[in-house]
């Protein structure tokens, strides 16, 4: 049973779903935070995350990479708790600690063995809860951000995919890195930082959520007293994020000439959003063209013809708008033939779909890997706690895989025609001059 | 109970422990074929492995990379099968199909659904014992190989592990890359791949290993139909590979200047080999020296300089050999800086060991990460395939916690005199020209 999210009163505790392994309980606690649970009995384990409603496309621009700097920060320090006494916590049993930043979130999260779950309820709430962001700290923390900034510029099969988000997106909150720039974290403050944790980081803009080998009451429990001081007033959980309509796209080519070995290539358009009912006949495009070792530009490219290690196409979703990307990494003296292959096969997927057996394989495919990535705590946590920030309500697992197996060839060629067809955006790092690889 | 692996007689199934979630057990076939796998009731799912007792340490100057580049041809075609027969029959259930080489051993592995289990085995198996090795397809492979190594060459923080073994053990088997290189790859022809998969894929040499909600007699069958006409003669197992005593150590130092935005380094020494009984207190000792956030070399160039983005301590494993190695990626500028503390520490932790708590905080995180990494079907299979191939035996994980926890201060006072005060090799990448790094 899915009931809507947002009815429920705080206070409450309501049974979502009692899919695969166990069930899934909500708790609305006092001030709007939001505590889910999915239990694993099976498991020694649990993961506990704490998502926050905020990431890049939130910042402006001269707070651009604030929402990761905050992330880092955050393992700095709290009114209790040394950077050492945090990390040492988690490491002396063993203890997976760690966080990332979106565009639309950041989680926090550990996975521990599940006697070891009210410690990490303890220190990970009280990094969030308690952070106090000293200006010292948030010093030594630029220069740790600027080194992953060069990191990310010295990995250009990770920097292609930022690159390509502002080819695609151009010069706004999506297109922006999450990183920030070398400029924008040197212009950041410890008053902004600070500011912006005051901002976001409170009660309705959170969600704790919890799997594995756990009780949902004893969670809520723990939570309860380690978020004590701010669970008072009578505030709602916020709403997903709406974000006012589609993001406008403007697909434009970015070609950066880089002495690197290999020419990296992102090739895509607008795909759809995480609400749309299409994303799933999409996946199932998705799948046969460029996800897997049966697909379309893996046969044609790397099995056919050797010209790429690396070949995949890949979608995101966001709020209001998503990505249909295709990345390969060949020869620089290779570019245009590559190019030719991936519009050639895009050219006709969009004109005539797929093929039945494809169409079979590409469900199959999506099905399997639902279902196997269901085993572990983390990804349960991360379906629920994900869930609960950005839709309306939890899809239960078993309601994903019908609609997988619901999608026809018809909503296959109806999104490859509009996604496939769409204005198309290209970028390309490698040693290419001025080559020009527009059609 | 540990029986010793080696004492079984061909055609007999033993039971080798029942620790954690279920039984291990191991049969061996006719021909010298091992089956060993792991019942684990509460999954849904299964992971099937196929380990060669070969990788790049086994090749000859002029067959350099040929292990790695069986690996893939693997995937090209079989009696029955096209390449994209084999992709496509995994990709159809989501299952996830992969393989890869390291410097003693190369495995081949699916995970898949429970239901699912005897395609995987049907389909691995037959890549592994039916493979035609086409000229067309190592034809085709080759180019593929070649963008692998590109692509490694344009990844700093990846191509500096492969420069790190080179200045460790220079031009010898351990120290030469598993990718090989450009004119290996050129030179290595079909009858040279064939050859070298005639020699070395034979049942004595092969481990078949299976983790999740199986059956061991239903497995075994499964996999006698798809091996049957390998398995005759009477051929013993093979040994674990010996080598001929410790491997020759000449450290040196390799600067490469690079136009990177990071200077990537590694500093490093010969460790201990997989079977010498001090690998306990020297993982102990990398936990505190580098393994975690709260380690001393994250706490002193990360946590309180900023010095660092990524910044750790690793061991490697061989059979008669091993690796201590300290990696940081840092601005160019500041390569001095970072070396220095990084010899600071390790001569610190040479002189004096670690302090009580460091201690048992590296013991701790050994035994978590060990816990929480075997709940996945493929860390299981990964650990008993492994095991079978290099071990005289399998250490039943509550034999491995034993032995951690019985690490003395003085065990890891005496490894660390004798690791940390080894000749060091040093390796830096990055825009450095000839500037000198040596002491």
């Amino acid at each position: 049973m899915t009931l809507p999210a947002r009815a429920q009163e705080p206070g409450t505790t309501t049974t979502i779903s009692t899919d695969g392994a166990g069930a899934v309980r909500r708790t609305v606690l006092p001030g709007g935070l939001r505590v889910i649970t999915e239990t694993m009995p099976t498991v020694r384990s649990a993961a506990f995350g704490i998502w926050a409603g905020v990431g890049s496309r939130d910042e402006a621009v001269a707070d651009a990479g604030a929402s990761h700097y905050l992330e880092h920060v955050l393992f700095k320090g709290t009114e209790t708790r040394s950077a050492l006494e945090i990390s040492a916590a988690m490491d002396a049993v063993g203890g997976d600690l760690n966080a990332f930043t979106a565009k639309e979130y950041t989680c926090y999260y550990a996975r521990v063995l599940d006697s070891d779950l009210p410690l990490a309820v303890d220190v990970v709430s009280d990094m969030v809860a308690a952070s106090v962001n000293r200006p010292e700290d948030v010093e030594a923390e630029r220069g740790v951000i600027l080194e992953e900034i060069h990191m990310r510029d010295d990995d250009p099969g990770d920097l292609i995919h930022d690159e390509f988000a502002l080819a695609l997106y151009g010069d706004t909150p999506l297109g922006r890195p999450i990183l920030g720039t070398e400029e924008s974290i040197n212009a950041l403050g410890r008053d902004r930082i600070h500011g912006y944790y005051r901002d976001h980081y409170v009660p309705p803009n959170l969600v704790v959520s919890v799997a594995g080998n756990i009780d949902h009451d004893e969670v809520v429990g723990l939570v309860r007293r380690a978020f004590a001081r701010h669970l008072t007033g009578d505030a709602a959980p916020a709403a997903p994020r709406v974000n006012g309509g589609p993001a406008p796209v403007a697909p434009s080519t970015r070609v950066i000439d880089k002495d690197t070995e290999q020419a990296h290539i992102v090739l895509g358009a607008a795909g759809v959003s995480r609400t749309d009912d299409r994303r799933f006949a999409l996946g199932v495009l998705n799948a046969a063209l460029g996800g897997g070792m049966s697909s379309r530009l893996f046969q044609e490219i790397r099995e056919k013809r050797g010209l790429a290690y690396s070949v995949y196409s890949y979608t995101a979703q966001y709020a209001d708008s998503g990505i249909f990307g295709v990345y390969a990494g060949c020869q620089p003296g290779k570019v245009e033939e590559v190019l030719s292959i991936c519009r050639d096969e895009v050219a006709k997927a969009a004109a005539q779909g797929l093929d039945d057996e494809e169409l079979e394989r590409g469900k199959g495919q999506l099905r399997g890997a639902m279902v196997l990535g269901l085993e572990d705590t983390g990804s349960r946590m991360s379906r629920i706690g994900k869930s609960e920030l950005v839709y309306e309500s939890l899809l239960p697992v078993d309601d994903v895989l019908a609609r997988i197996e619901a999608v026809t060839p018809d909503d296959v060629r109806a999104i490859a025609h509009e996604v496939l067809e769409a204005p198309q955006a290209l970028t390309v790092i490698g040693p290419v001059g001025d080559r020009d690889f527009t059609l």
